[in-house]
Order: structure tokens, then C-alpha cells, then sequence
């Protein structure tokens, strides 16, 4: 999916939510566990339940990983499950990856080839041979771990150097060298709040990853007020507050719930954006 | 495997060689193409013949991942091949992975619980908690990148902070909080040559694993002046210039000699060390 279509599908949706599949067996309701496969099970109602209100879908490939090859399947059912059924659903697969550039090769085949979706995540630590191999494919997109949501962020992306640059804006900056706002967008943490307005001065045009809202703690009115840009400029992700709001029969029903809310309160925030 | 038992390994059998199993379907000799499993039989083949020459195996996750559920059946047939045939061989799974906390602990069982295997390269961008899940399990190794092999190293790795401290000290440094010369050790790219002394100053003691010697160009002699330990403190890994020495039938029996010919190399550098 290219820039200009995930925008017109935010506009015409209303929403810039992004379901985050982080779908944990000890934490789905218990009477799917008799199902022969809870995990997409659980998933497919999920989806079914929230797609009218959202433009993306994020499963954690930790989440899938963890249960060996049973595990990889239910993954590769879900993802299979969203581009047959809902083909203009943006999809991120969130792996944190980056390796040598011989390396990072493979996981852009795998996520961009094996799998077809429409984005990954990477870790930026390794630099531009490990960033540049996921750049090479036309409407794909890398999405780079910029500042993230989570306690740990602080230890090095904020440090400064000589000139008082932080290394999130480093990474920003050289990153801006090997992508396009066509083909790269950052992750930026909800908990981060006023650090968008930095973000923006940067990175001005780019679509921003913003996981944190709900469970984190993030506010989605926050990350809009410096977040937002003319074309939105946001994917705001929530996982736990959504997919684990009830944990009974009824799960999907109030999953509804909760991302129609969410896509209420950002439809709001788009109208104040003059399209 | 703690790191008495590795230590005993690496002088009993005179070696701290690391092969690292990069499996690239297009790059194993063709005869083994018609096997119904190809990378199987050639990742079998190259541990029965290297088994003797190396104490650790690194399968690079990239490479299996990219073949999806038949990629991860590979891998999984892989490990449990060494385990029940070279038990005191150390496995590393190269996945620089990292995540936050309630993720990482997830990868953290993925490579701990559901395969069991001895360590798990990580990535240290997202800080503490997305390290330490890693760290909570006896006998098992988080290997941190520091300064790795690759071009892109420079880009970030090397920027000094206010006080003239660069990003893979202040990530030396930092995680030496968190974890341990018995459950922490460190990638750093052989092809950094000197910068093994600067290393040594802040992680005396800790195990490297150093990547880079052959394919990338980096020296074992040099690796070994400036990083080796009174324990040894080094794993030192070749892929490429081992499991692709010949792509011809004899690749196995190449693959040995090449193997041998780091191991004398290496036992000459342990000679070295009054032990």
C-alpha cells in the first residue's frame, strides 16, 4: 500500500487506529482454548469485530514465535485472514529487525516477500546496511524504532552528543538519507507526549508508528496536538486495551466497543484537520 | 551451558571457533537440492563435519525465518540435531531480537523455553527492559550487539556522548547493570580490530562474540592481541568462509578443512595464554 492510499483510506474511514495482534494464550478467553487453533481463532474474531474501525493491523511476531512452528502458522493464517478479507487493511509486521545488510536481505524477503505485508519494523542500532535492504521494494515501508514507548527508551536514545543531539534525532536525520516519506515511518512512543513536537521538526512529513495509547498509558489527544499533520501523519496503536478488554464470551463485542471509541475520538481529531 | 563448561570446552578441545549456519538455499551445492529437506542435510552435514574443529553453532534466524513454516521446520530439526548429537556444543541463535519488556519476554521464551537453546543475540536500543527478560534465565546467555562488523556500525555506534563516550561503551557500560560475565556477553565485529583494547577496558572479563573473521575481512591474530582473556573470553565465528569453502559435492569435506584450519590457528592463540 503506498502513502497516498493509506491516507485515503484514514480519511475515509475516520480512523488512523491500528490493532496490535499481540495475542497471548494465557490471556484469550478460555472457552476458545478448545479450539484447534485458539490463537487464530481469537484473532479472526478480533478482526471480523474491529475492522470497521481501524486502517492497520500489527501483530508481534514475539507473540507468534513463542509457540514454535504452531505458532508461525496461526501467524501466517491471520495475515492471510486480513488480505483476503480485508484487502485495504495496512499490515505491520512488528519484528524489530536489522542485521548485517546480507543479513537484513533475508528478513525484507521474508516479511516483504514470503509473507507480502506491507511494512516491518527495524532497529536502528546496526545503521544504514541494515536498514537499506527493506527499502528496495515499491510500496513497501520500514518502520524504524525511532523513540519508543517504554521505560528502557531512556537509557540511550536520549543521549545527547557533542552538539547536543539526541540519538533518536540522530537516527531521524541519517535515516532520512536512505528513505522517503513514501517508504519510511518512525515509531514514536504515546508516553513520549510534548517529544513530538522535536519529531516534527525533524521528520515533518513522515507517518509516525505511535504504540503506548491505553495500556502504556499515552494520550491520544496529546499525540495529536504535536503529532498531527495535514495528511495525518499517525498510526496510533492500541493491542492490550483493545483485544483484552473483556476476556469473557462476549471479548469481541467489547473489543468493538473499545476501538469504536477510539475511531470516535479520532475522527474528531481529523475534522479539525482542513482537507 | 554456564560459563565454567564453556571454558572447559574451549581448552579441552584447543578451539573457540563458532560456525555460524547462514543457510541460503541458493548458495548449497545442487545435488543436495532433491533431498526433502535441502538446508537440513546441508546444515547436518556441515556440524557432523565441523563438530570436532568448533564448540558453537550460530543458525542466523534470518535464513530460516525467510522460507516460512518449512524455513522454522529446518531450524527446529537443526537444533535438535546438535543437541542430541554434539550435546556440549553452545548454540547461539543470531536473532537480535528486542522489544519492551511484556515482548521481549516472549522472545526471551521462545529461545529459552521453546527451543531450549544456550543464547540469543540481542539488540540494545530499547534499553533495560528490553534486555533483561533475557537475563532471568540460569545458564542461558543474552549476547548484546555492542560494536558489530558492519559498515552501518558507524552510523550510530560510534557517536560520543557530552563527555566524549561512545554509544557502544555507554551500551558496555549500562548493561554490565543488568547482567553478569555469567549471562552477558557481546558482539563485536572482528573487523574492528583495535577497538578490542578499548572494549577490554570496559568489559575485562566478559565473553565476546566477535563475527567478521574470513567473508568481512577481519583478523583472528589481531582479535586475538587485543581481546583475548586469561579464559580466552572470545567465540569467534565464520559462516560463509566455511559452509560455502566449496559449493561442490566435497563442500562438507572442505568445510572441515577450513574449520581445522581456524582451530590450529586458534589453538596456537590459547597456547598463548598461561593457563
Amino acid at each position: 500500500m503506498n502513502r497516498q492510499q493509506l491516507i485515503n483510506e484514514i480519511f475515509t474511514k475516520k480512523t488512523f487506529l491500528c490493532v496490535g495482534l499481540d495475542t497471548d494464550i494465557n490471556k484469550i478467553p478460555s472457552h476458545l482454548k478448545n479450539e484447534e487453533d485458539p490463537i487464530f481463532a481469537f484473532n479472526k474474531a478480533i478482526i471480523d469485530a474491529t475492522a470497521p474501525y481501524c486502517v492497520a493491523y500489527k501483530p508481534n511476531l514475539a507473540f507468534y514465535e513463542c509457540y514454535g512452528l504452531k505458532g508461525m502458522l496461526a501467524f501466517e493464517k491471520t495475515i492471510q485472514y486480513i488480505k483476503e478479507n480485508y484487502p485495504n487493511h495496512f499490515i505491520i509486521a512488528d519484528a524489530k529487525r536489522g542485521d548485517i545488510g546480507n543479513t537484513s536481505k533475508m528478513y525484507a524477503q521474508t516479511f516483504f516477500e514470503e509473507y507480502n505485508l506491507d511494512s516491518v519494523t527495524v532497529a536502528p542500532y546496526m545503521g544504514e546496511d541494515s536498514v537499506k535492504p527493506f527499502l528496495e521494494y515499491d510500496g513497501k515501508w520500514v518502520i524504524l524504532l525511532a523513540l519508543t514507548s517504554n521505560k528502557g527508551s531512556h537509557d540511550f536514545q536520549l543521549t545527547e552528543d557533542k552538539q547536543g543531539e539526541r540519538l533518536f534525532e540522530k537516527v531521524l536525520k541519517k535515516s532520512q538519507e536512505w528513505g522517503t516519506t513514501e517508504n519510511l515511518m518512525y515509531v514514536v512512543g504515546a508516553t513520549q507526549g510534548k517529544m513530538f513536537e522535536d519529531i516534527r521538526c525533524i521528520a515533518p512529513e513522515h507517518f509516525l508508528l505511535v504504540p503506548g495509547v491505553g495500556a502504556q498509558g499515552g494520550s491520544l489527544q496529546e499525540v495529536c496536538k504535536y503529532g498531527m499533520t495535514k495528511d495525518c501523519g499517525l498510526l496510533v496503536n492500541s493491542s492490550r486495551g483493545i483485544i483484552y478488554a473483556s476476556t469473557d464470551k462476549d471479548f469481541a463485542e467489547v473489543a468493538a466497543v473499545k476501538a469504536k471509541e477510539l475511531q470516535e475520538e479520532m475522527a474528531i481529531e481529523l475534522g479539525n484537520i482542513a482537507k
